[in-house]
Parts: C-alpha cells; sequence; structure tokens
C-alpha cells in the first residue's frame, strides 16, 4: 500500500520532506499547501502534485498523513486539526514553545489515538543509530556517561531567533533528544551556563549562543552538551557514550574524505556547510520510519511525549541559567 | 528536455543503472530489454516502464539514448548498431576483450559521430573527483607517482572468471583507467607480477587473484597498483597521488563511521561490502554525466578512445607477465 | 651549571622524577630521602646517588634544589622549610587540600622569594603544549570554550580515596589547572554533578567516580569538564579549544599506532595504560622547565598561585555538588 | 654484566648510537675513533669516553663490542678485523657495495663464529615491531601482499649520491630488508621501474630519485616498495601487510599529533623530519637487542646475512632496471 502526503509548509525544510517523500517507493506526495503560492507552487510542479489549501487536505479523502513544517506557533493547533481528521501526523519540532500547550494538544492524540512523530531527525542518521545499535548489542555496557557537540556553523538572523523560543528550545532541543535517547533514562536533574560569545545582537534579543549543559538521570548517569552558534570548520556534530564495558562514538562526517599532505601538513576539507546536507539520509530515514507507523508496522518514535520531554529539557535549561542553580525536570513538567 | 533511455541487460550492474536514471529529473527509463524476461519485467513493473525487444529500441522514435549492460561479449555490436541508429550510447565497460574488435567498433562510433561513453564509474565517485580536483588546482603541483590499492572483497565464481577475460581485463581495468586518469600522460611502459594465492580453482582456469603493475610514463611518471580477490575487511579502493609540492589521498569508505573502544582496543567496522554500495553515489553522478553528454552540452568523457587505452594496458600487462619483461604499450596497440 | 638535586620520596612518582633528572644533561640527583628505607636505597643504586634524611637535605651546601613527593599532608611544612632554607622547589600537587593552609605556605614561599613550582605535568606534555602553541600563534583566534576529557583507566584503592581529598582535589584538580591554562582568564563560576557509578566502596567512603564540571570566565568564557574513574580501553586524555577563528584538539595516545584489518572491522590498540607511560615526555619537560627556573633563567610555572588556583575550583565543584548550585570562585577563594 | 663498547665513526649516525649507549644501563661507552678528531673528541667529552685509535681499540682488553658507523668502504676490512679481535660488531648497513666482498667478509664471519648484527634499525621501530607481532600472533593469517611506501623529505647532496651505491643499494635496501622481515620468505624475484623526477643532477650522476618495485616469493607471495627523494610533508614511512585472514598496517608518525579546525579544513602538522626524529626509538632498542646479543642472551639479528640478502635484491633491481625484465635473485647471489 502507498501511503498518500499532503505537505504542509513549502519552506526549506518542506522541500527536504517533498523530497524525501518522492524518492520514497511507498508514498505519494498528493498535495501542498503553503501560505505563499509561489512556495507550494513550485514543490507542486516539481513533483507532479496539486497545490491545495489546508482545509482541503484536512477534508481529503484521498490523503492519509501529513507532515507539518508551517511556523510553530500553528503546530499545536494543525496537529489537533488533523488527528481529529484520523490523518496520521509527522510534525516538525517543537509541538509548541509552551509545555501547557503541548501537553493540551498531545491529550488529543491521545484521545483521538492519531499517529503522531516529531521531527527529532537526528535519531534517523545512520552514524548516530549505529552508536545506538551498538548500545542495544551490549558493546558498552550499561551507559554512564554521554557527551554531545552540537556547533551550528553560523548564527541565524536575529529575527529568527526572536521567533524560535531561544537557543535551548531551537536548538539544544536536538542534543536533549539525542541524550534522552542515549541514556536509556529519564533525566531528573539539569544545570546549565549559557553565554553571548558570537553576536552580541543575539544578547540584546535575550538569547544566548555558547552554552553548556549538564544532565543526571535519578540513577546517577550523566551527559554533557556543549553547543554554540559558531563553527568556522562547518557544521559539527558529535556524540560519545561510555558504559561500563567501554564507549562508542560517531564522528564528524564531510563531503569528501580526501587528504592533502604538503608543507604545511596534512588537510582534510571542511566539514559539511549544515543540517540539509549533513542529515540528507537521515531525512530520508525518518520519512520512511514515519510511513511505517503510519501504515501501523512500527510504533511512531520519537513520539509527542518525547517532544514534550526534550522541550522541558529545555525549559529546565533556561530555568537553571536564570537562577543559577541545578533545576529538577519535575519542577517544570 | 528529459532524456529518454532504452536500458539492455537488466542484470544486477543493469539494476544500478535503471535506479540511477529513474532519480535524475532530466531523465526518464522509457524501456527495458532483457533475454531473460522476468528480469526485464521486474523493472518495467518497479519503474514504470515498457519491456520492449533490442530490435524496438534501436527502432523506436520516442528513445534517445541507451545502457548498454548486456554481456561483454554483445557490446562491440550493439554499440555500433546504435550508433548507426543514432542513439547515444553509455556502456559498461569493456567494450571487448579485443583490442581489434574495440578498435574496429570505435572507427563505427567515429565515423557516425555517435556520443559515447563507457562506464568507468570510479571517476565520478566524489572522493576520487575530489583528489583529480586537487590536482587540477595545483594542490600538489605536477603529478609525479601514483599508488592505487584495489582488492576484492572475495573472488567470484570461476565460470564468471572464464567468461571475464582475466583479472586485468576485468578487475585491473578500473585502476589502469584510474591511473591514466591521475597520471595525466599516457602510460607508456607496464610491468606486472601475478599469483594464485585465494583460490587454486582460479588458477586452473589460466587466470590470477593477486597482481601488482608498475606503470611508466614517457617522462618518468610511476604508477604502481595493487589487486587482490580478498579482503576480509571489504571493499578496499584507496588511491594516493604524490606531487612536486605535495600528496593527495582518498582514503576507504564504510557505511557508518562509528568507533568502539573497550580493552580489546579501538574498533571501527569494515568498509563497504562492495561497488553496489561503495559506488552508489559515483554510479548517479556517471549517469548523470552522461546525460550531460547526451544532451550536448558536456564532453562524453571517459570515452571509447579510454576504454581501448585502459584494454591496452591490460594486454600489456599480460604479455608483461608471460614474458617476464617490461612490455611498451606500443607494442601491444 | 648544574642544577644539583635531593628528591624527597621514592614512591611512583618519585621514580619518573628521578629517572627524569638523571637524563637531564643540566641536572644532577645528590640524594634521596624517604621514610622507606628500601625504596630510598633502590633510587640511590640505581643512579649512584645518597641516601639522606630529609634533615640532612635541608641543611646540605651540595643541594641547589628539592623535588617533593611525600604524602600530601606533608607538602606545605616541607616547602616552608626549604624555601627558608633558599632552594630551589618543585611540589607535586596539591600543595594541601586544605585552602588556608595553601595560601599560608605561599607567603612563606612570598616572603623568602624562593622559586616554587607545582607539578602540573600536563601542560608539559608535547600534545598539549602545541595546543596551547597554536592558540598563542593566533590560529583559532580568541578562545571561547573548552572541552576537557580525562578519564582513569580504573579507580585507586579505597584507601587512597580517603587520604586523595576526592576526585575533585585529586583527579579533576588535573583538568582544573588545564582548564585555566587554555582559558587564559580567570574562572569566576563552578558548576558540577557527581555520582557514584564506578564503585559503590568511593561512594561509602564519602567520595564520587563520575563527574561533569563547567567553568565560565567573567567574560563568559566556558570550559567542561568530564571525568571518569573508569575507561576500560586505556588513560582517556582529551583536550578541545574552540576560538572565533577555529579549534585546535589534541586526540589520544597510544603505545603503538598501527591497525589490524579483518572481518570484524579496524582495530587500533587500547591506549596507553597510565599516566606513567602516557606523559613520560611530559615528566622530562616538566623538570627541564624547573631547571630552567631553578637557575633563574625562565619564571618558575606552573606557580603555587597556579596550585591554589586550581584548588579553589576544586573547592568550588564540591560546594556546587554540594548546595545544588553554581558557585563563584570568590566564594571559596 | 655490563657490556663494554667501542665506537668506531662520530659522524651523524654515530652520535644517534653513542646516545643509545650512554641510556643504555646494561652499556658503556669505552673509546670513540674518528679520523676528524674534533668530532671523536666532542664525542668523549659528552659521554665521558677516551678517544682512542681503531688499532688501540681493536689490541683493548677494556672492549667487548664496537659499532661500525665509519664510511662504507671500510665497513668489511673492519668487520673481518674485529671479529678476528673477537669483538661483537654492530655495523651500519651495507657492509660493502660489492656482493661478493660482502660473502669473503661474512666467511670471516663465519669462521671466527663472531657475533655480528648489521643495522636495519627499522625492524625495530615499536610501529613496525608490532606489525611484526600481529603477523607472529596469526592475527592476519598466512601473508599474502606487502606494500610499503618509503618517501625521504630531500634528496641527498650529489656528492653523497656518488658514493651510496645509488638508490637501491642506499634508501631502498630499509625496504628490502622490511620486506623480507614481513614476508617470512625468501623473495625470488624482482622487478624495478626507476625514473628521475626530483632533482636532474642526480640522473647525471648515473642514480635515481624516484623508484617502484615489485618482488615474488617462490610461493607467490608479493611485495610493493614505492619510493621517492621527494616528500613536503615529513619523512613518509608506512608499512602495510594483508594476509588471509586480515591486514596490518603501520601509520606515519608526527611530533605531535594535534588538529587545527579553521574554515579551510582540519590541518594536522607535517610529519617527523628525518629518520635522526623519526627512528629514535627504533634506534635505542636496536642496541639494546645488539646488547643481549653480544652477551650471549640472544641470536644477532638482523644478522650478516640479512644485510647480503637485501644488497642482492638491490643488485637485482638495478639489473631489472638496466635490462627491462624480471630478475631472479639465484641470478645475482
Amino acid at each position: 500500500m502507498t501511503l498518500k502526503f499532503g505537505l504542509l509548509g513549502a519552506g526549506r525544510i518542506g522541500k527536504v520532506h517533498a523530497k524525501a517523500i518522492n524518492a520514497d517507493l511507498d508514498a505519494e506526495l498528493v498535495a501542498v499547501a503553503d501560505a505563499m503560492a509561489p512556495a507550494a507552487a513550485a514543490i507542486a510542479a516539481q513533483y507532479g502534485c496539486e497545490v491545495r489549501s489546508i482545509e482541503a487536505i484536512l477534508a481529503a479523502k484521498d490523503i492519509d498523513a501529513v507532515v507539518i513544517c508551517t511556523p510553530t506557533d500553528t503546530h499545536a493547533d494543525l496537529i489537533e486539526a488533523f488527528a481529529r481528521a484520523g490523518k496520521a501526523i509527522f510534525c516538525e519540532k517543537p509541538i509548541d514553545l509552551s509545555l501547557d500547550r503541548v501537553k493540551s494538544c498531545l491529550k488529543v492524540v491521545r484521545e483521538t489515538k492519531a499517529v503522531l512523530m516529531v521531527g527529532f531527525n537526528r535519531r534517523f542518521d545512520p552514524h548516530f543509530a549505529a552508536v545506538k545499535a551498538e548500545i542495544a548489542k551490549g558493546s558498552i555496557g550499561a551507559v554512564e556517561m554521554v557527551n554531545i557537540t552540537s556547533r551550528d556553523p553560523g548564527a541565524p538572523p536575529v529575527e529568527y531567533i526572536a521567533r524560535s523560543g531561544g537557543i535551548f528550545r531551537d536548538m539544544t532541543i536536538h542534543d536533549f533528544d539525542m541524550a534522552r535517547f542515549l541514556l536509556g533514562e529519564e533525566v531528573a536533574e539539569v544545570s546549565a551556563m549559557a553565554s553571548v560569545l558570537v553576536d552580541p545582537a543575539i544578547g540584546t534579543a535575550g538569547d544566548f549562543d555558547s552554552v553548556q549543559v549538564m544532565l543526571k538521570t535519578a540513577s546517577g548517569k550523566q551527559a554533557l552538551i556543549s553547543n554554540s552558534r559558531r563553527a568556522t570548520y562547518g557544521y559539527d556534530q558529535r556524540i560519545e557514550v561510555h558504559g561500563v564495558a567501554g564507549a562508542v562514538s560517531a564522528e564528524n562526517q564531510r563531503p569528501v574524505s580526501i587528504e592533502v599532505a604538503t608543507a604545511k601538513g596534512y588537510t582534510r576539507p571542511p566539514l559539511h556547510d549544515f543540517f540539509m546536507t549533513r542529515y540528507i539520509d537521515a531525512y530520508a530515514a525518518e520519512i520512511a520510519a514515519f510511513i511505517q507507523a503510519a501504515l501501523g508496522k512500527a510504533a511512531a518514535t520519537p513520539s509527542g511525549e518525547d517532544g514534550l520531554a526534550a522541550l522541558a529539557l529545555a525549559e529546565a535549561a533556561l530555568k537553571s541559567v536564570a537562577e543559577g542553580r541545578v533545576v529538577k525536570v519535575a519542577e517544570v513538567l
């Protein structure tokens, strides 16, 4: 059976998903909606699908599933509407910037028994998935400590910062999800430090561009996250997991792995420029996993609850910075 | 404009090209032919194209280009027929096992001014192409010495060996082409050594499974090739080029780049299992390049003459082993 | 001129220094003292020096400098005595477990204008020193974030733990010094998390075996430290420094850098087993630097004040764990 | 027991051995001889030994062993003289440039039952020794193919070239020995190609600066050697051994293993500048092995016969280049 898709939002990430849907033999892109008519038309032309309104997609008989790539403040409403319409839903993170709104939205999802998957794409990166598989195989024994480095090649425009909910909700949230994914145990405590080192305008907007976070579970497992909006050498994405019997890590990826040796030394090229190139395989695997979930062949993972849990860690990190103390996740959730 | 394709041969490599054609927005797979009806039918079903006879494809008005993946002994005849029919031709290597037959075939190609590209896929590997680009940029100065390591994960069945023309024409030919590609100057002399170390049956069939070859150009540039039909750790494909000002190399590729550290040491996974996974990007780039050539937007490279030159090096290597001496390429060409 | 040495303490680290002194052409080991007569005798026999009492070394005319490798609780008294005796002093870290005692000891050092160098050996590791040199050269621009991983291959006996002052004063203190060394700016705030994951007996003794620490300077520069008393794959010692223009890192070291490739993958040997092998070059360079300082040719670095500052960070980390909050260094110093 | 040494030759390599002897607790440097008085005096002053004539060392009762670092054309005479005097002999390679002279010299060594070890230092490099140990352990199964890359950072002065016996006897000879060491089976056939690419003056002197060599044993095992007198990025020394069950390799070494990442890419420093720094540990281990042999505790390996065998491969390679054919070792030996 082929899963018929409606795509909500034809922006940068919408295009990524359109391409992944088109390439998947189990999926068909039927319609696209976007407030910007030319953006929707471009995708429609490229993949031979229709432009429709969101309302029309909601009512459509020929659409089984939607991918929500609209602005964050529309996510929760759209999830509720499509959950009630009986469509399977893939939603880009975050569901909402407010924990309460996420909770009320997930209540509707539970009541309607809708299939909802949240877009934490990194879980589907083949390298990170292989790290997880080694843990599952027992290669390193019980997990004890996780170290995550995630550095963007550059800071986004300040206007984006303003709408993003801040670095913890926008950027670190991926690392919070990765930490939960790798620790295999819920985080109980959060402590964070934050600075503005890259762009003073980010500070003026009330946000940070350089942060570090410590996490701890109830049993004492630990995780470290290091984030910056600056990395001149490309998109820096590394994870490392230490267990009782050893460690497993995933190194950075670059477009080509050559090396030039001269009197100046041995030089390999910079890393991928950003997530669109670094996680191209992850996005394809993510949609493939969603298709399986929508067809009832697998659980929808990461779930809405995973989205909520990661957002709660962001909330706790913010509170930790504001109050200069360790924050228990139970305080914010 | 979309280039309309006929695929001749629906075997292993035919499937690779069918997939690449289907994924390319500038191409359309219109028809497939194969002596084995079920193989052709499978590809037709998967990509929504027709099954036709080779004759029908030859006569078809709706086909601009063909990809020849049939057995080697049919290549030259098919190239001549399709050249006369005015179709653009992509042909898997080798054009023929006989240098004379290749020469007569290329005469027809020249007379008909057909577009012919030969399938030396490795030139299109992003890593190897990046090595070539560094040379072109002048990063290492004038090229002096090239080292190529190419080891298959295992030996093919002896029946395959028998039809293959032997290891130099079947396996080393890719390295001969790569050496020519990287040296940037024609090879003048060849010396080879060959053993049977992997499978005595290969020796019984009159072939070798472990060979090493030295090449030299008229100006004294050198290249080394090391080949084996055995590599327990995966498909070993490395190149390294030394120039006046430095060196550039491309390392092996593996499906996932993780590392597990335990008391036994630090372990990375084996390499790709073989060419179907190792060169997946190369095959896509190769078809894309052929499309550009067929549309008249670029030269057809590697050309039929490149195919002839690589085959001549294989012939010279064979003669070198037989006679225990350095063979001049001019002796065989 | 040759610097004449008295060695106080003939234990494990005393032997390391005896060897380094003996190998240095600018130094001569004249006498060794140890409460355990056989230990002192062994070193005396090996290097052809005398066994003397500490009192005799203190009074000796033929001794210019001492290396203090006795138990920690004797360090401050010995520093004061030898400072007053006009000898140059190299003392293993820490000067004392009490910040107040360190302060009063350094007062004597200042008053006597004694040369005092503290044993933070890692600053002299050629790899870490090269990282520092790249920062000094401006290769990465102004430093922003430092990441330090330091994992011991195994936990020490619980009796050692009891005397050690705990993991922050015993193990992390090296990383605190390294963070200060690399940040190039004083740390203002400390936040730490600590668990017992390796050995419950360590917890019973009131200590931790797995800790992570965040540091921040007044200008917002950050550092992360990850420590564990467990690393099955050897002694894990890595640093990584991010600046405005790039990053510089030092990788782990192993006794031999070979790689074995089989069907199971590509395996490199485990790392050095511990500091005695990992930092062999660092210990030699450290003594060489001390000799230069004792001869008045260079400043004594790291100084007693560096020892004090690192201990203050340990104190702040302990307080942070106890109180679940960010601790300002000014609170403890 | 301490082995008492006389050092013949106080040049560059003589200094390396003097330092290694001095640092070894089982050895004592008693006397040094050199035609250049100041060179001998310098070593005598540095290590507190006497300057003596070669004749005096030959007659000395207080000398057990000699290290021969004099010009090549004196080696064979000195070996014979010291063999007759009952001293243990360590001689730098080669014993002589003439195979016949080496043979007659070794006859004297056999008749006098002298201990003779030849200076193929690379066998004692910890990394290469670890490769050999993995082979011995069976990690890669029976050896099939060996690949050796050896590139000097620069060409020696033409005057040196003239006395050196040419690149095969001077430089490749180390790789011939390494190939024999790793193959574990005598080489039966040699084929070589040679060019002048680096310095035309080398060609004028009748030598080559860029060579590649293929070796084959009677059972069909193979080895490849790639040599150049040019490597802008440092002293390039790599080996790689392929067996039935896998491969083992030793990578290049550099003084410090740091990496700087900027917008231009990831850069590691150049390699060691040449053999004096690259093989510092090898030279120490080599003398330690010789001491064991001289004390009768181990066999003298590599032996005079190893020296002869490597020289024969050089002779065969020269003949192969001259005659453009595969040369059997039996033809020259």
